[in-house]
C-alpha cells in the first residue's frame, strides 16, 4: 500500500498527490448511529457516490451511544488491523451543529475523519509522528444534525480519491487529551454475547493479573474453551483488550456490568 | 448523470436503450425486512448476480413492518438525496402473494420499483412529469411470500443494466392515493435515539410554528445543542422531515409516542 | 458461471487454477456474530483486503447463536439459491480456540468454510459427488476467540482469487453427523416478523398434512393472504421450509414457540 507513503511536499505528511487513486484503499465507518434507521445507508450513498468503486465496511455501527471518551479507547483498537491505506469515517458527536471543529487525521498509514470532540485522542496520543488537520472545507449544504453525511463522508471521499485534507496542519500535542489516561479501566462495549470489552490493552497485563470487577474477581484465561463453566474470567480479545467473560453466559447479565463499570488489577507476584 | 437522460423512444420517458450500464447506477433498498434474518442478504446476492458492479445500499431496513402508509411518506424524504439514476428497491408489502400490481416509477431522475399499493404514492403525487410503468414481467419460479428477492430485485437489476422497465406504461393520476393526505400530521419512524420522525415537510412550518403531541407543546430549535435538556422540540431533520425530540433524551419514551402518534399544529402570528 | 466446473487434476474436484480469478464469484457470509458489534466489519475488511473487487452478502448474520445444529439446517435451505462460485463462510463456532478442525466443502458448485464441528453436516449429508477438505493452512497470527478473521476469511478469499483449498481432502462420509435426522423436527430460528422457520424440508410433506406445535394444530396455507387473521397455519417458505406463521401477528408470542420447540407431524389421507 505505497499511495500514502509517497514523498510529499509538506515534512512529514504522507499523503498521495491530489487526483491520484489507490485500488487498495477502504472506508471504514465507526459510529454510534445503531444498525435501525437510515443513517448508515446515507452516509454510504454519499461515499459510494463520490468515491465509487472504494469497499465500504461498517466496522462498528453500535459505539456507546454519545460516549466520546468510551468509544476513543475502542477506535485504536478496532481499527489498527485495517490495511494500510484504509480511511476511517469515526463519529460519535454529541455537539453536531454547535462549535466543535472537524479533523482528519493521519497516523500508521490509516486516515481518521471526525469531530475534534476527543474521539480521535487516542489514536494521536499512541502513534508516533502522526499528522492532524483541521478541516475548514464544508460542503454548500450542511444540515444541522448530519454532519456524517454532509461532512464527513465527504472528505473521506475525497482522500480515498487521493485529495490531500482539505484544512491545514495543526499541532497534535494540543489535540489529544490530557485528562483522559492512557488505558481506561472501564467497561467500554458490551458485545451481543454479553461479553464486556474494556479500555485496557491486554498488553498492560501479565497471565497472573487478576481482574476486580463488581465484587467478583477474574483470572486470566487464553480461551472460553479453558474456563470452567460460569465462573467469570478475563482474556485478551482478538483486538488486545482486556476482555471480561463468562463461558456460556453472559458477563453483562451475570455479573450485572455495563458500559461505564469500572475495575480495579490485582498484580500478583 | 445522463444515463437516464437520453432521449427516448417515447415521449417523456425517459430511460437509457437496452443493454446500456451506467457507471454510476446505484440500487438503494427501502424495506420493512428488518435487519436481522435472512432477507436483505437474498435481495443482495439475487442483485450482485444479476447487476454485477452495481453498489447496493440499504438506506431504509426498518420501514414500520407492514404500515404501508407510514412508508409512503418516509419514501420522498429520504430518497431525495441519492444520485439521480438511482433505483430504489422499495418493498413493504403486506399482500405479498395476493393480487396486487407492481409497478416501476421513474422520478427525478430515479427509479422506484415495488408493490403497487400505495407505497410508491407519494414519490408519484409529489413529482412533476413523472412516469409509471406496470411491470408485467414474473420470474420463471415466484415464490408466495418473498416477491422483493424474486420480483421486485430483478427488475431492479434490469434497470440497472439499462434495460427498459418489463411492462407497458400506465397513467399516474390513478396510482396516486387522492385519499392519503399532501403530508401526515403523524409519526411515522422512532429512530434508535428515540426521536420521532413525522410524516410532515419542514417546509410547511415556520419557526414560530409549534406542534402539539401527547399533551405537550413542542417550539422549534434549529438544533441539540440549542435545546435546554428534558424539554420537547420539533427541528428540520436532516431529510427536511419535521421531527419531534428531547435534548438528551429520549422522545419516544418520555413522551410515550410511537409510530401512529398524530400531532396538531399551532400556527402562531 | 464457468469456473468452479473447469477441469481439475483430482478426480471428482471442481476447483480454479490458482491464480484465476472469476468475475462472478460472491462471498456470502452465515454465522451468529449477530448484527452489532466489530465482528463482521471486520471479517469484510479481510475479505475486501484480500480479494479485492470480490462482492460480500451477508445472508445470515443472526443464526442461533452457539446453535450448531439448528444452523447445519438452516444453511444448505439459505445457500441453495446463490449462484454457482459462490463461497459461503459459514461461523458457528462454540469451541473456537479449542482443538476442533477446519473444513472447506464444495457442494454443488458453492464453497463452504467452516469448523469441523456438524455445522456443514447436512450440506455434505444431502449433495452428491461432494468434495470436503480438511483446512491445515494457519496465518502467522491467529487469535483465540475469532477464527472467523484469522482463519476462515483468508481461506474464502483464497478460493475467491482461484486458489485451490489449502489443505488435503478427506472422506466426507466420516464428516457427516449420522446422529442427526435427515429433516429436524424443530423450530430453528424465529425471524423478525415472530415467524418461526423449521429444519423440516416443505417437500416432505403434502398439502393435507398438519402439523402440531404447543398444543396448536396448524393446516396448510399457499400464503399469508389466504390465511384467516389469528390462525396459526403452515406454509412452504421462499426457501423451502416448512414455516409456522400466524396472520397479523407473530408466532413466536402467539403460539410462545423459540428456537428448538419441537413439533409432531400428522398426515391426514
Amino acid at each position: 500500500m505505497p499511495g500514502f507513503l509517497l514523498p510529499a511536499s509538506l515534512p512529514g505528511l504522507r499523503f498521495a498527490p491530489g487526483g491520484v487513486r489507490y485500488d487498495s484503499a477502504m472506508i471504514a465507518t465507526f459510529t454510534d448511529f445503531g444498525l435501525a434507521g437510515p443513517y448508515l445507508g446515507q452516509v454510504r450513498a454519499v461515499l459510494y457516490q463520490r468515491a465509487p468503486g472504494v469497499p465500504v465496511v461498517d466496522v462498528f455501527a453500535d459505539l456507546p451511544a454519545f460516549n466520546v471518551r468510551a468509544s476513543a479507547y475502542l477506535l485504536p483498537a478496532y481499527s489498527q488491523y485495517l490495511p494500510a491505506g484504509s480511511i476511517c469515517l469515526c463519529v460519535v458527536d454529541p455537539g453536531v451543529g454547535g462549535e466543535r471543529g472537524a479533523l482528519a487525521v493521519e497516523a500508521d498509514g490509516r486516515w481518521y475523519v471526525g469531530p475534534d470532540n476527543g474521539l480521535l485522542s487516542q489514536v494521536i496520543r499512541r502513534t508516533a509522528g502522526v499528522s492532524v488537520f483541521s478541516i475548514s472545507w464544508r460542503p454548500d449544504t450542511l444540515s444541522s444534525s448530519f454532519h456524517g453525511r454532509d461532512l464527513f463522508a465527504p472528505v473521506c471521499a475525497m482522500l480515498a480519491n487521493g485529495e490531500r485534507p482539505p484544512g491545514e496542519p495543526v499541532d497534535a500535542v494540543k489535540l489529544a487529551r490530557p485528562d483522559w489516561p492512557e488505558d481506561l479501566h472501564e467497561v467500554v462495549y458490551v458485545d451481543s454475547y454479553g461479553n464486556a470489552v474494556t479500555g485496557l490493552r491486554a498488553t498492560q497485563l501479565t497471565s497472573t493479573s487478576r481482574v476486580e470487577i463488581a465484587g467478583r474477581v477474574c483470572g486470566y484465561r487464553r480461551t472460553f474453551c479453558e474456563a470452567p463453566p460460569e465462573t467469570p474470567f478475563w482474556y485478551a480479545n482478538a483486538n488486545g483488550l482486556v476482555e471480561i467473560a463468562v463461558s456460556g453466559a453472559s458477563a453483562h447479565t451475570a455479573l450485572g456490568i455495563d458500559v461505564g463499570q469500572d475495575f480495579r488489577l490485582i498484580h500478583s507476584p
